[in-house]
């Protein structure tokens, strides 16, 4: 069966990407426009490092592109989420939820500050954190002391809700939103995949209290390695802006540095890619787009596949396209992996679920079947913008 | 007085930078080579991100160049040293002895592991670590148990001794090595500033069981942002390349992650502007120790002032070059770094002593009069290689 299926998604992804013979890369980076010029730039000018105007503009940009007031540039998305949950109050021993089908960043960045990640389930709609499930799941563990909201089973004070917008699709945003309020939590969105998309014609990112992006080599855009921490508040992007920057207090010559800090500040060399990159944001979004109805439409006929849409009310930027494969074993998928990448179709599973890896494994945990059902079934196919 | 007196330094300035009017900085980045070119291939080639054949070749080249077995590129030196801690065994509530008279970054690297910088004091001809000072306290203080040494005072483990080759002059690595051995610490050196400079012909880097390197803005090479773990030990380098890369386990398709880990991989982009820089090496260090000697013989004509020079049995690469003022007030120093730095001509004092920052106020410490009388006298002055 899978020597079927798997000559069917090579055919498809063959045609939607244009590419007749040869690899066809899972994604990869797209230069068109000035990238070249602002790198050399950099380098005629001798603003390579950590202070240089394409840092500024590219902050600057991606405040214009997201519509959150404060970007703050970071070496990648993990040191954002690192300050993130250092800045919702993640204190050592806390709990924080998150889901499980997510990257390892973000139990990693959640670990970072001393705390415990504590997985809940997502939606099969969104692949993000499920609002009715993790509603029932609070009612059930949760209990709000002192203004905080404690685990029961632990006795823990679980802090903030993590969430992610998995392969580019917007969360339940409104619904999590109202459970945090509800629920004592610091809403921070993991938007690492998602610059472009949008909820109820928004920007994603403006939702929480804080969100990151992520500008790695296989994202949409790519600063080499980069990332982001957006926040409409004020005072959270002074101290944003200054844990990024080893916590020196700014002066003409004295070395002062009055917490501990990061040094996770983007150097202006990567800044100046980013702002080449987002010259072409609203280009590429389209392509993307494009290449995910041409993929709708081809494995719509495939009875053994779903190809994974976005749900009413929002616009992904498909960041990777999935498909679902329908009854198809474990075993299955992973032939089919090794099928299709062995014959040049990079393709690849969801993420392991972050409760099955070692460091994890006795973290707390809701009931998580329906991120099982999706990490076992899932599969990304190649998107790369130059299809 | 410091009026007089910052005219002099003022003249002695302009003539080493052959600069006679305008702006002189303190240390820029010196692009002669192949940066545009290496750059520019990255983006031509779509290898940008953290994997790359730059990535790979600047890890090789720094192994030439320092004669230390392997080397990881980081996204920088903080990062650097926070793995080289992590790997030297430093766990919560233990002790790392190390300078006051240091960049925040070492205490910071050290706290990121939840243990204690623990100040020791420096050698007036080294600006590292006193061995001799350092062997006097830890007989005073220190008790070996179960094959480590413990602090008696505070009763936690001391676990590792990070020293810095300071302004890149060596510090006194076969004594402190020595002490390391007898008192079951792990010798980490962070060399930072410190490429090039060689102790007994030997490149630094070698004595400590790990190393780091860093290729900020501000140093003798620059990748924009970046830095390096450096191990002769084929275990530890394995480790260290593990926890930069996300504790990824290797598979064509599958996210397993056995450990919490780091994305702390240099990116492509920045290694290639790493690899041009290296190549230019030996002429930069030419050019810096040609500018030291210029300086050195016209500050020595300067009574109210000493010109910090390498001590017997190393070569420094002169990274920055420091004047230490004799018999002038803290109140004095300041003037004269406002006055040079209000006529353009940029000038630093050393870091504000660690153990002076609020963060690490309540860190134990030993006496420190030597650091405080270097940090209250010793003032940079402009080390650009392109003078």
């Amino acid at each position: 069966m899978s020597d079927k299926l798997a000559t069917q998604i090579e055919k498809i992804v063959r045609k939607a990407a244009g590419i007749e013979h040869g690899p066809v890369v899972l994604h990869e980076p797209f230069f068109n426009g000035n990238e070249r010029q602002y790198v050399t730039d950099c380098i005629d000018t001798n603003w390579v490092s950590t202070v240089g105007k394409y840092v500024n503009l590219f902050e600057q940009l991606l405040s214009r592109v997201t519509g959150v007031k404060h970007c703050i540039a970071t070496v990648n998305g993990t040191a954002a989420l690192h300050i993130c949950m250092i800045l919702a109050g993640v204190q050592r021993d806390d709990e924080v939820l998150t889901q499980a089908l997510t990257f390892v960043a973000a139990p990693n960045a959640i670990s970072y500050c001393g705390a415990i990640p504590h997985f809940v389930d997502i939606s099969p709609v969104s692949l993000g954190v499920c609002p009715d499930r993790l509603r029932e799941y609070l009612q059930r563990i949760g209990e709000i002391r002192e203004d905080s909201l404690f685990n029961r089973q632990t006795g823990r004070r679980i802090r903030s809700l993590l969430i992610m917008h998995t392969f580019g699709h917007p969360s339940h945003l409104d619904e999590l939103k109202q459970i945090c309020d509800e629920y004592k939590l610091i809403l921070v969105e993991d938007a690492a995949e998602a610059i472009g998309s949008e909820y109820g014609r928004k920007h994603v990112g403006q939702h929480g209290l804080l969100s990151t992006l992520s500008f790695n080599g296989n994202k949409i855009l790519t600063t080499g390695g980069g990332g982001a921490i957006l926040t409409n508040d004020d005072e959270i992007a002074r101290q944003a802006r200054h844990l990024t920057t080893t916590g020196k207090v700014t002066h003409q010559w004295e070395y002062y540095h009055d917490c501990v800090a990061y040094n996770y500040r983007m150097p202006n060399l990567n800044a100046a890619l980013g702002c080449a990159q987002l010259e072409k944001l609203s280009e590429v979004l389209t392509k993307k787009r494009l290449l995910a109805s041409r993929y709708n439409s081809e494995f719509s006929k495939v009875d053994e596949i779903t190809f994974f849409t976005e749900m009413p009310g929002v616009k992904s930027n498909y960041w990777l396209n999935a498909i679902i494969l329908k009854k198809v074993s474990r075993e299955q998928r992973n032939s089919l992996l090794d099928k299709l990448n062995d014959g040049g179709i990079m393709v690849r599973p969801a993420w392991n679920l972050s409760n099955t890896l070692p460091m994890y494994k006795s973290c707390p945990s809701d009931d998580l079947s329906v991120s099982l059902g999706i990490e076992e079934s899932l599969i990304n196919v190649p998107s790369s913008p130059s299809f």
